[in-house]
């Protein structure tokens, strides 16, 4: 599985001793946020916990987090276990956003199994998003002045969702207000992500600025192959429901500007696969950009795992 | 208006100067929370912005805010700006489970206007609803540890609804879980109010611990009297809809043990109204053994306010 090679294989083939022990610090990471999120959605209200641990075990790519763990790596932090709040609150940001998407959007399958509300019904899904909000705001709770990132972000993001919504009601979709919804929506939780990982490092300005800056745009790429992919896979394939974009037209603005009247060509490209491959160039020039920005960061394996999770963003299928 | 004559009737009808000081501080602190509340919806996403305020300026009874701005006055406080961000959030967490509610219970009035789903819809209100919650999430981020007592009171919340519209669910509506449904949703809220007051003042524990059981106890009885006020009430003198709580059996177990079966004595006497006296004398009970502990905080007019709120929670009647 992909994923799993960015945090297991070496470069070049070869294990050093440095990057066998900072690999062995984002795995930890990674299973300890996992851990996290599982306790700390226990509840003796039995549909709460169950309907949020049916969503967290369905797995999920786990970029954020992944994100927010190697940002603080890639600044020097090595106290993993500082970072492991942050890294769970920011994955359930989107979590939580996730399970009421499925509610707004009549969502049956998420990450390969039903969806929250296909199983609970619509109040118990609604009412599982909020929880697993306020545990975001419980996780956080100790961390000071960090918690103005992440609420800048949690407030896009709830403000993208909202725009979409109504793109789709107005029937308004131009390229220009699908990058509007994406940067909030997506972007500004992946840019908060790597901001907080680096802060927790305590990294100068100019470190958090590039990673910012960093997240920003693979969060911009991340969600523009995932549009282009619910328009060209299948639901089996994706893990949810797909086509609940190319209703919407999201996927279709994500490479081309205008209205239905291009629909038959579009079909046509989507057909051929040449939407796949635009959309992938296009999110290739976004992280080309923001990749440069790395280079004042110090030369250590974690700054090329950053890089590495643009191929897991740009090239996946599912 | 009986909620205006708390803060502006003095004692005895004479103003003394300290009355009269301590009156304008919570009335400047009560006014000031809504302009807050009113500016920090702001968005350029302007159904965020329109249905946030639609239902902030519907008004309702603020008795949250105004909890924790007496319980910050009654420890000594005086910076009376200091708590407005504090007493905002706490009110915007009760407005998001109020939006988020009436998707739920498809609630077409609340607060004397038409609710937020009735007019832009279930999926800009779950939006709505989300929106503020982040505005919560924001306007406390500043606050440090205080986070943590709110965080615990928003999922306690959310658990206490869950739990409700579970017991409707199973037709499981005992009095034990009607009590522990609204120790949840509404008191935990409460308490916490209180407490985030009284620690902004820089209180001693043991005021932070009196201050957070009369909280507690006032939540309770709040609910308990709104439950049968909508049993009793109609829509427009509450100013929501009235008998959804009635259909789900929420008033009869506040006030009797019991199912279906008791249906017909009880409706007899909600029409002779002895429901509505019953569930006053409960409530009075709950009040007057919190109010003890006020004992030991010291002599001020807010304490004597702070007892005159529960008038206004038990003697209303919408």
């Amino acid at each position: 599985m992909a994923i799993q090679e960015i945090s297991t294989l070496p470069k070049n083939g070869v294990y050093t001793e440095k990057t066998a022990a900072s690999l062995h610090l984002l795995d930890q990471g990674l299973q300890a946020v996992e851990k996290l999120m599982y306790d700390v959605v226990a509840s003796d209200v039995t549909v709460l916990r169950d309907a949020s641990r049916h969503i967290l075990q369905a797995g999920g790519k786990r970029i954020r987090p992944r994100m927010v763990l190697l940002s603080y790596l890639a600044c020097g932090g090595r106290d993993i276990e500082r970072v492991i709040p942050v890294a769970s609150a920011v994955e359930l940001v989107h979590t939580a956003s996730v399970v009421h998407d499925d509610i707004n959007d009549h969502g049956i399958v998420r990450r390969g199994r039903p969806s929250v509300n296909s199983i609970w019904g619509r109040t118990f899904a609604l009412l599982t998003g909020d929880f697993l909000f306020t545990k975001v705001y419980e996780l956080m709770a100790p961390f000071g002045d960090l918690n103005i990132l992440l609420a800048d972000a949690t407030i896009a993001l709830v403000e993208g969702e909202t725009l979409q919504a109504s793109a789709v009601k107005d029937n308004n979709f131009t390229r220009q207000v699908y990058y509007d919804i994406i940067a909030r929506k997506t972007a500004a939780l992946f840019k908060s992500g790597a901001m907080l990982g680096a802060k927790l490092a305590n990294a100068p300005a100019s470190y958090v600025e590039v990673l910012g800056n960093y997240g920003f745009n693979l969060g911009l790429a991340f969600q523009i192959i995932d549009d282009v992919l619910d328009l060209t896979g299948n639901t089996e394939q994706l893990g949810k429901t797909a086509g609940i974009d190319l209703e919407q037209g999201r996927g279709f603005a994500a490479v081309y500007e205008g209205g239905q009247d291009l629909m038959e060509s579009i079909k046509r490209k989507v057909l051929k696969g040449d939407v796949l491959q635009e959309a992938r160039e296009q999110a290739q020039q976004l992280i080309d950009m923001a990749v440069i920005g790395l280079n004042i960061l110090p030369e250590t394996p974690e700054r090329d795992d950053l890089i590495d999770l643009s191929h897991l963003v740009i090239d996946r299928t599912h």
